[in-house]
């Protein structure tokens, strides 16, 4: 029980069903000081929804995001910030047929086994509409970061088992402009959605991975021994739907390397002079741009007849799980890893003692 | 701050530094009734030390674990077990040379850069050292599980860039005793003991993955949405030192199939009829043999020169790490992962409510 | 920061400003199985608001809660329970006049030093506006409790200094008839009713104290050292708007007693023959009733001019804070003490593994 | 379960029974920069042991502090600091009479229905001699609120049923040399000693009150609305062994007062003209001297008969608690409230951001 909260100071908690009223965040922890309004929402949610990919459901999600406590007049005050997002279209019974029966592949079998009773309306709490409160909240988080000047981007890496060309060379801003350019969110790599797009038509779905690269981070953040900042990352992304990898720093590449390749000599200033590390030491930051990698598994919920069994009546039936189909969703991850790093690295400089209670006026004590 | 505890209820808290007098872990919600005595903490020991391994280090390390509190006549009694070891082979001096200079590939800077002030000897709380007080508390938890009828097994599978076979199809027991019967506990895999050997002749050292799997569990362990079981496995297994991917069930290939590969169709009892998913459904556990990954880097103290900076002259010098040289220490992180991933599966199985404060004696209510 | 959230596995998340849109709880850690309807918060509601009772202030609040999340078909799901009850009678302008000026004897000058900007209508987030979302959460605690045979009572005990006789030796029963009969909550004692009706006559107001009897707990409940059962409700009482003194178990009376006189002889089936303990020893239950006392200091709020300074000129000026004005408010705070050991009870039935996960049906492992 | 730390940051795990090899205590989350040497911890410790103290336990405890890790050449480096001290004189004999006969007034019941298999001898983990490990976290806690420039002095405010005196007019200096001078450590007041005196000749004994003040803390500290800074400090001293009650800031002398009492005028500068709140508003701290009164019941442990029952034969039989006797161990609870305060407020300060984790070194970011 009690797995739907994260962070240690800036903690976020999420609440919500696919098919409920709605689902929503509340932060704990939110410094004062930082201005937030409703329209800061729209890009992220935008993206989430998949409205401007192709190949991705085509649900179209509104998904205005409401600020129900903590901000007032357009700047946070240090108490719990609700952020609420209402669900509007709402067909449930589509989902009748799968009451009793589990969709293969889908966190329904194990719902069922660890609850009894469940919410089987589009996965309820397990359906990827969750990650709405999630981006959300890191919207708040990114807030918070860039007035430290800190950036986030993720990317997609891989399609399916294509590995794209590395862009880690890049600098952030052309990294950014090629990605925003992708209708994949693939920075310079378009040719593949053509293959997507025949995926799609045999009816079938690819995973991939996505990277993520952090500039401006100060170094020293993260809390070893349990706490290192990659096992807080790893934490913060396996949890978010159909992950089924990680990777940090100088990523699984490292471990396949003789120790005298991976270490990179240090010069004036206390600064590493390369960055095979990725951004990591021994846990904490080094200073230098921090690299991530998560994989996530195709989705599952595709119009290809598979057998389930009855939860009643122990029959086993083929079913085939209709409605949306996402052949690609990778790039509506785009907004949930910023999200998650955003608030991993927010609550990490809290703890830290690098982020007073009140930010935007001065304390007086 | 405040990074060197583990779990929710089964709580895990270690101290100590490589060359302090000691270093321990205090363990605070392990329930009454379970039998512990020092010897069931030498086999893990052991291993850690590498004393039974060829090609790690050479230092003799005794490691007798002292149970300070919490076991009564050879029963834990419900209150915090204080295990502690003594640091006995302390050559600090070895350690001068490195006071301002951090060592590359190391939490040297890093920790510098944090804390100003640490204890340089060894690598400090940084040393791999630390992993004695995890392998001890993971005794405990592995004594618990057990109870429950729950094996873990860990071995090496894979050696620098040399990949093992899969030995995923062999039985629990056999695959044990080909574990234990191969010096680098790769199970099946000898040839590759010249290969280290030459590395290690030649100043250098190879990371590598460890495989973990797990019978026994029951379905429907992990709590979502944050707290999926791969993302609580991950938080544990990267906080190891030199991790630096993790993967969980199907795995990272999972990522690269199509959706209509890595589906299990659902056959009667509610029973997954094959372990594509390998054992974790929407982060729950589904009831079948659980996989993990974990890569880890290769060693960075190797003995060749590379350049670091005086922190306090901001010169720059060439250094050479001498003393110990683990060409290969992935054998000694074999009883870490099973330690790391029992004392989150116990925690998992308190959270749900599946183990009572009193596992010995019926309770009176 | 980070104070909006209580409990370990039962955790209650709050938000929600008084002049805010709603106000709500979400709460992560309920088990699966319990029966839940909007019909079930109704009478904690209306005690709350003050409706039924004389001398509490006027505002008609309906303080309809509505479920967000965690409860299909009327059934808790285990997935977190979003309560959220909106605001409707906000006269904002109101508190205008304050905006600058902290009124004496509340949280406006501490809110105003910690995080410089804040939301000043009607306390903002330090009304007792916040405490619906407390009381609501209580609500599903109690439903919990009585499914496991235990019963919560308070009542009002002393009214500002007037001490009430003690009711302790009343059954359960007719002790909550009594208190139900009182217009002010407070078994057998009507006379005072003139006192408090003079009071506010005089634009006065009272503190006083209310008393908590839980019966039908389990022996053993409570979780030292730190979180003794005592320390636990001490923290989830003292934190309620006003409260200045709590105790626990026999209470205060036991500092003033000989040693001799308070011990409680152990009989037959290990159990104490007399209840001066109050229910607990060494911090956990005795199995015999619990007794608590809490004492709320009187509403600040009163129409009598008071000096203040103004936050921007640091001009000193007499203000005079009008509006509603509760003489005697402690009979809406019967919910909210019922509410808050209520939820400290149930987390800690789960943390000592006391409640499974899934309640209401058979666990399939 | 898992009771057995406190603190959110600034985190305090204790470990220990009363005849085991040693009790301790771990703080993860203290800053690096702070001087700490074994030397700290002697005054704190040799009145937690009575030895300065008449009518108190005539146990000669040494109580030499070891400090394991932490401290690096005197100062603190960041990492967790392990503090131990051996148990050195045990007679374990004597307590072999109550293997199976709970002492009643004691936690041997309780502990036994909760755990079914306990350490008996002299109570086990519910021993006073736990204290030890709170008293010396308590002295790293002290020492970084004096740093901070924050002084905490609790003297014995009443004696078993005779209040003493109001000292809280005293300045800070004068009031602890009051308390210094006293064998009773309640300043100004000798004349009880002749009542405890024979109080512990007719084997019998008292409990009573301690006050606590805290000068010197910045404006503002405290997190509301579940962690408001008398709820934290609640939950600290009521988890103190014999704690019945818990009274902060004005106190329960405020419930007793009409609201136009106890509201105290603001001034210039966001001050309060007085301080009748007694230092907190809304949960929070106002920069004024703050108050705390914790009651404790007397010592169960007199040498006269009472009854209780075998848990084994069910048969009662009379029982003679013999040996150490405290007619009057309040003087040793000084230490105890002062470490528990020091502990609270260090971590509300980390909280809020107010420390870093680098207190003595200009952090290089």
């Amino acid at each position: 029980m009690n797995g739907n909260a994260f962070g240690t100071i800036f903690r976020v908690s999420t609440y919500g069903e696919s098919h409920g009223p709605a689902v929503g965040a509340v932060i704990d922890g939110c410094p004062s000081g930082v201005a937030l309004a409703a329209a800061d929402f729209l890009e992220d949610m935008q993206r989430r929804s998949g409205g401007a990919q192709p190949f991705t459901t085509p649900r179209a999600e509104s998904d205005h995001v409401e600020i129900e406590s903590g901000v007032y007049e357009g700047v946070t005050t240090g108490t719990p910030i609700a952020l609420r997002v209402r669900n509007e279209t709402q067909k449930s019974s589509d989902y009748e047929a799968f009451r009793h029966l589990p969709r293969p592949g889908h966190a329904d079998l194990t719902t069922h086994l660890k609850h009894g009773h469940r919410d089987h309306r589009g996965g309820g709490r397990s359906s990827a509409r969750e990650t709405v409160a999630r981006v959300a909240a890191g919207v708040v988080a990114k807030k918070i970061l860039r007035h430290e000047g800190i950036e986030i981007l993720a990317w997609v890496s891989r399609v399916g088992p294509h590995a794209l060309a590395s862009v880690d060379a890049l600098p952030m801003a052309s990294l950014k402009q090629a990605r925003d350019a992708s209708p994949l969110l693939a920075p310079a790599e378009n040719s593949l959605l053509v293959e997507v797009e025949k995926l799609r038509e045999r009816h079938d779905s690819w995973g991939g991975a996505l990277r993520c690269r952090v500039e401006g981070l100060p170094a020293g953040l993260g809390e070893p021994v349990f706490d290192k900042l990659q096992a807080l990352l790893g934490h913060a992304l396996l949890s978010l739907p159909a992950a089924v990898a990680f990777a940090a720093g100088g990523g699984e590449a490292l471990s396949r390397l003789p120790g005298s390749a991976i270490r990179d000599a240090i010069g004036p200033d206390a600064r590493p002079e390369s960055n095979r590390h990725g951004g990591l030491l021994g846990g904490m930051t080094s200073g230098l741009p921090l690299f991530l990698d998560v994989a996530f598994h195709a989705p599952t919920s595709i119009p290809q007849p598979i057998k389930s069994v009855h939860l009643q009546t122990n029959n086993v039936e083929s079913i085939l799980v209709g409605g949306r189909h996402d052949a690609f969703p990778l790039p509506r991850a785009v907004p949930m890893v910023e999200a998650m790093v955003a608030i991993t690295l927010v609550d990490a400089l809290l703890r830290a003692g690098r982020l007073r209670e009140n930010l935007g006026v001065p304390a007086k004590e």
